[in-house]
């Protein structure tokens, strides 16, 4: 495993954003309780900032109004010239990097955490580019165990020489909290206790590190994207059938070559046909219909971290 | 119970109508199958024909685009003269009532089936503008009668003095089929296979009435729409906190005083402060949060519902 650098400094700047996608309600509202009542984001060493971060698409309690906010932080929407016509995701994109980066920079944030939620039945899913990001394999292993009920299980989204496009790619560390299942549009007071709790232990975590804790080595099992699965379609690209009633809700679950994956409208099933068993992941979740996915496809994979070792002590000040 | 008339002719001009809400999936999926492989709502009386109601909402995979069509099918709106600004749906209920009505004329199909879906958890919901619809109440006891799991429950939306608004009111007679919980703009297997068999036994019952088949008459449980009860909320409007762990997802079980409805964001638990026991039906279904509804009360009644006579045969054709 190629290591990312570990934080050499104590983390003073950390975010907890919300609402990146407007109609995924745990955070909307989280994000708006500690905008009045930020008393709750603040630890010894430092206090997290809330952000909404898409008003408009939460104010209309869409994903998003022009294009998908958090596919939006990549070098081409980032530099390129402002245009009246860009997206309002892409303006939005382009403030929110100003505000909590510039992304890759020395001045971007130390840390941001940004919640979600899905329809599918992912329980909790913490969310990771990959697992060389040793800060925030610490992190997850730290929610692990803090968590032990529902799994905490680690999902690592980005597929190989694919460029960082969400919003936690801007700070130097990150990490994306996606709780489910969860209707678009609805809030779960059991999910949002659940991401409340999160929050509250990863912030516990940060000032852990800050006062000069330091973490050891550990195993660590997560899960990899492959590839994602189309729903079937009509020669006009309509839905020609659904996930199968035993694929349905079995997020992270083995799917052994064979099984059915999809049942048509027609009455007949798709089976799996893949090579090796599988682990699939977002399983019929909604905002994913207009991206041609049904499901990733995932293989599970164990990972050894680095320990991560203690800040120095800061010098202390003169008398 | 003052009851409509009963049909003395068969039932010859049938609809079943989905996508009436752009993002209710199993209805949006069925018209569309339907719209393609009609065959399988013919019945030797009759052939229902189906129709996807709202075809920009379903595109734009919303509720609605400008207004809920579901709401809009009033004199007010039907009858007014035709602006260039009104809202799509406003156009689109003219059609419809075109196509399907004129509403409460003589020309109107016999039947309108609405086939809808919800976030709440209200499994098969059968629902009538009243009880006082003796021929709708006969295929909600057929309805109970061939799918007896998961219960098949009745309610009654429309309050007193209150004008139908809905697309089934176009008909002479109508019902809508409501199962949850699905997501918006989610397609699970279960629920189509259900919505599809229950729309099957529903024209099946057709053909019994057409073809000379009398019902006796019964007694039978339904749910009447009391009041509606919002979310706490803040002095903005915004919502104060979600529905209580212990009150999601308890669609139709008794709410009894003091039991705890709501929990605040800070923490507290605001409770149940009616009087009698109620029955809450639609909790936190994510279509009503800009209605103000976090759920509805109802309460348990019970209808002696007369007998539905068999039609006179059809005279023999001369030879």
């Amino acid at each position: 495993m190629c290591s990312l650098p570990v934080p050499r400094e104590p983390l003073r700047r950390v975010a907890v954003t919300g609402g990146t996608h407007g109609n995924e309600m745990s955070g909307v509202y989280l994000a708006r309780y500690w905008l009045q009542a930020p008393g709750e984001l603040q630890r010894p060493s430092f206090s997290a900032v809330p952000v909404l971060a898409n008003p408009a698409a939460t104010a209309a309690c869409r994903r998003y109004v022009g294009r998908d906010l958090n596919r939006t932080f990549t070098s081409t929407f980032l530099t390129a010239r402002a245009h009246p016509d860009d997206p309002y995701e892409v303006t939005r994109a382009r403030e929110l990097n100003q505000l909590l980066g510039p992304k890759a920079s020395d001045q971007a944030f130390d840390f941001i955490l940004d919640l979600h939620n899905t329809t599918a039945n992912v329980g909790t899913c913490l969310i990771l580019e990959s697992a060389s990001n040793v800060f925030a394999m610490h992190l997850c292993r730290h929610l692990q165990l803090q968590s032990p009920e529902p799994p905490c299980r680690v999902f690592l989204y980005q597929m190989p020489r694919e460029e960082t496009f969400s919003i936690d790619s801007v700070a130097k560390n990150g990490m994306v909290l996606e709780l489910g299942p969860q209707p678009q549009g609805v809030l779960r007071a059991d999910l949002l206790t659940r991401a409340r709790a999160l929050v509250a232990a990863a912030l516990d975590f940060i000032q852990l590190f800050n006062q000069g804790t330091a973490f050891p080595a550990f195993e660590m099992e997560a899960y990899g994207t492959v590839s994602i699965v189309d729903f079937p379609r009509t020669d006009a690209g309509d839905l020609a059938g659904a996930v199968h009633p035993q694929l349905q809700d079995q997020d992270f679950q083995p799917l052994l070559p064979g099984a059915p994956i999809f049942q048509l409208f027609s009455g007949k099933d798709v089976l799996y046909e893949g090579g090796p068993t599988t682990y699939p992941a977002f399983i019929n979740e909604a905002a994913y219909y207009e991206k041609g996915i049904a499901f990733f496809q995932t293989e599970k994979l164990t990972f050894s971290v680095p320990a991560l070792p203690a800040l120095a002590p800061a010098p202390t000040p003169a008398p």
